[in-house]
């Protein structure tokens, strides 16, 4: 790990910007910015302050800019960090970024100025995956929990978690020290109510990854019905409400995810809408068996019936479609304008759980955002509680569930203490891949390469 | 002109970036950021300081980020401005926007920023336009000369021929006070060696817009000749060179135009690509004068013969077609390696200026490159002479040479005092605009909504 050279790139994204920022970090960044940098001494100055100067290729003034200074250690990755604020000319950043290479500079390679904060023990290696989350978070509820996790919070599970381990595997190893003195320093079954408490957390944090999951990239979601049902309506109320909020203030529009909802901070992702504009096709040509098939790939299924079609046989096979999917759906009756007070009414006695609406009556579409809220499990997100939303933790989590099953069924079985205290070093390996206290180079580049360039 | 508000945009370009630069102008900047800021009170920090902190909305906490203070009138705009770095996601940066738009900051316009730095006198008009091209230079020539007006080198130029304008006007003036008197206080003979002095300068700034407008925009150039005399094999041993360099520094890639061609730090842009590579089929089916108006357009023209398939007759009646479209251009013989030595000389003494090559030979297409060069007249590029790039400018120099040559009529027709000071006063008028020492709201609006936002 060569870590003593100093990295330069391009912090903030290409584009035409009014600035663009590049990123130096190593024990000789100041010395090479103050190389090429006319204005002050910027080796004579306090970390955190800022010079206004020329950058200059010899004689040549490549632009003028603004320098920040962040002295080692106080500086995102410990070492000595410049900020060169430029003009945002994609010409200029290049020859910055080339001077500065001759004059020694290495280009960093993707997620290496968070590699070595991590490296120089600024964060754990959970919080910097959290980094790159929190940079592709586009939702409240993603923000929230990659912040969460950036900010420690996972860790400080995952630590707790760990440190009861390392107790009880301390127990273990000193019986067998005094192995052959047959010296019992914890009764088994006292251990076995600690690895089941134990796994109960681990049990816990493994099956939040599916709310996670859903936090990170958005619940799928399945608007159907039949032809004419007004689906698409619906997805326009929903996605049109949802576009003026994000073009409200200029300069700020994001890459829109065409077909993305976020409704109570938590992203909604429209599933193959291609394909499910063609479902009521699909069902005339093919049948039941492909709709239902496209419909268990969503975590939630909007189900529109038209009132003013509704036949009452066709709509009970319709519901047992829906059933047979075994995912979580919304009943809602469309087109609530067309049809008699007395119908509804009556239909209603049939399926209290329906919802009756007209898809273009923004009102109306906001009872349904409620109930689609209600049918995403979010207490947990709500109640604050850890949720696991990186698929590498959440694999390290199943194999230390393994080990400690390995654990509990050593001493159900009465197997000897070696084997036990091997299964718990197994799990403490497995915990400590989460936050980084169990490395391997693969580990670190795999999960750095990941990371954008600059960051 | 209301400049007491607080202004706030995304300084950075949109996309995927490490980080985000949100910068706020105005008397509230630094208080405004304070009341979401928690860490330090930035109300108590020096000027060019960077604090580490949160940015909270309430309990909720937005992202961790670094503040840039920059306190009146040590700043950009000479209001306070505050710099908040935060992390690169789309999300957070609308967030922290909304917060501070909530709490009394106001979108900024496109060029808000660097409007209010004009209008606080931290630099002219032109320099103002210079900050534009600068963002937009992509190549060295360009660079050099928007830098260079934006630290004063156009500016200067035009303010020295504006005060010696003043001083004429003022004799003229002095004179119609004591008009009555009929007294003189200039020779009639000296004023028009003055004006025509300062005609030689305008109409030299003025033919420098050609050469301006080639350097910022890039030359255009056509490669043409008939078919498969090499001129594809000829573009893509150019732009793989350049491609090569472009892509030299991870991160750095910039937004490619399809066949441009960084030549000795000048652009050349090949115009009508897809027209030119049909050109051949052009001239056997619409015949030369179709493909005389297409060269026409350009500033260039690379006109390839095969040396293999050379025809004396039908080449002089290319060339006979190339002298008549006036553009300068280049005669290439390519394929240099499939004919004989003797042929070539003899060729070279009916042709002396052709260049002969074969264009898949690197060092070849290198002498190639010098030509080209040559052809572009850069001197005064290369003197450091001032050169217009503005359109703005252009035509703002085209009005004060019009105005100018009324007072020379004016003074050979014996016209009254009257008449010349009027004229003298619009050739200032349009001097005086050019540095916005004259200037309108509709003028300031227009310059300044040509910028992004943020700038």
């Amino acid at each position: 790990m060569q870590n003593n050279d100093t990295i330069i790139a391009l912090a903030t994204p290409q584009g035409v910007g009014a600035i663009g920022v590049i990123r130096l970090s190593g024990p000789e960044s100041i010395k090479l910015t103050n190389q090429v940098f006319k204005g002050k001494n910027l080796e004579a100055q306090e970390s955190h302050t800022i010079h206004f100067g020329t950058i200059r290729d010899g004689e040549k003034i490549l632009d003028e800019v603004l320098i920040s200074l962040f002295i080692a250690p106080k500086s995102f990755t410990k070492e000595n960090v410049v900020e060169i604020s430029c003009h945002g000319s994609n010409f200029i950043i290049r020859q910055i970024i080339q001077l500065l290479i001759r004059k020694g500079a290495r280009p960093a390679k993707p997620g290496e100025f968070t590699k070595r904060a991590f490296m120089h023990g600024q964060f754990d290696l959970a919080q910097a995956e959290a980094v790159a989350d929190l940079i592709n978070a586009d939702s409240e509820a993603s923000h929230h929990t990659a912040l969460n996790q950036m900010r420690g919070g996972f860790s400080g599970e995952i630590k707790r978690l760990r440190e009861e381990l390392i107790h009880f595997a301390s127990m273990i190893e000193l019986e067998l020290d005094f192995g052959e003195e047959d010296v019992e320093f914890a009764s088994r079954d006292d251990l076995k109510d600690l690895v089941n408490k134990l796994l109960k957390v681990v049990n816990a944090l493994i099956h939040s990854f599916d709310l996670g999951n859903v936090i990170k990239n958005g619940v799928p979601t399945v608007i159907a019905g039949k032809p004419n049902a007004g689906k698409s309506t619906l997805l326009n109320a929903l996605l049109k409400e949802e576009k003026a909020i994000v073009s409200d203030i200029a300069g700020t529009t994001r890459d829109f995810i065409e077909d993305e909802i976020i409704i109570g901070g938590v992203a909604f992702r429209f599933i193959d809408t291609a394909g499910l504009r063609e479902t009521t096709d699909a069902i005339e040509k093919i049948g039941v068996e492909r709709t239902q098939a496209k419909m268990k790939t969503a975590s939630m299924i909007i189900y529109l019936f038209d009132l003013s079609q509704v036949d009452v046989v066709e709509m009970n096979k319709e519901i047992n479609v829906l059933e047979n999917t075994g995912v979580p759906f919304l009943k809602v009756g469309n087109k609530l304008d067309k049809v008699k007070e007395s119908f509804v009414e009556q239909l209603q006695k049939q399926h209290p759980d329906m919802l009756f609406l007209s898809a273009n009556e923004p009102e109306q579409v906001e009872l349904l955002k409620d109930r689609i809220l209600e049918l995403v499990n979010l207490d947990k997100f709500k109640r604050g509680d850890t949720v696991v939303t990186n698929i590498r933790h959440y694999d390290s989590l199943l194999q230390t569930k393994n080990s400690l099953d390995a654990v509990i069924e050593g001493i159900d079985n009465m197997v000897s203490n070696d084997f036990v205290a091997m299964d718990i070093r197994q799990a403490l390996h497995y915990l400590g891949e989460i936050t980084g206290e169990i490395t391997t180079d693969d580990l670190l580049a795999n999960i750095f390469s990941k990371f954008c360039i600059g960051k």
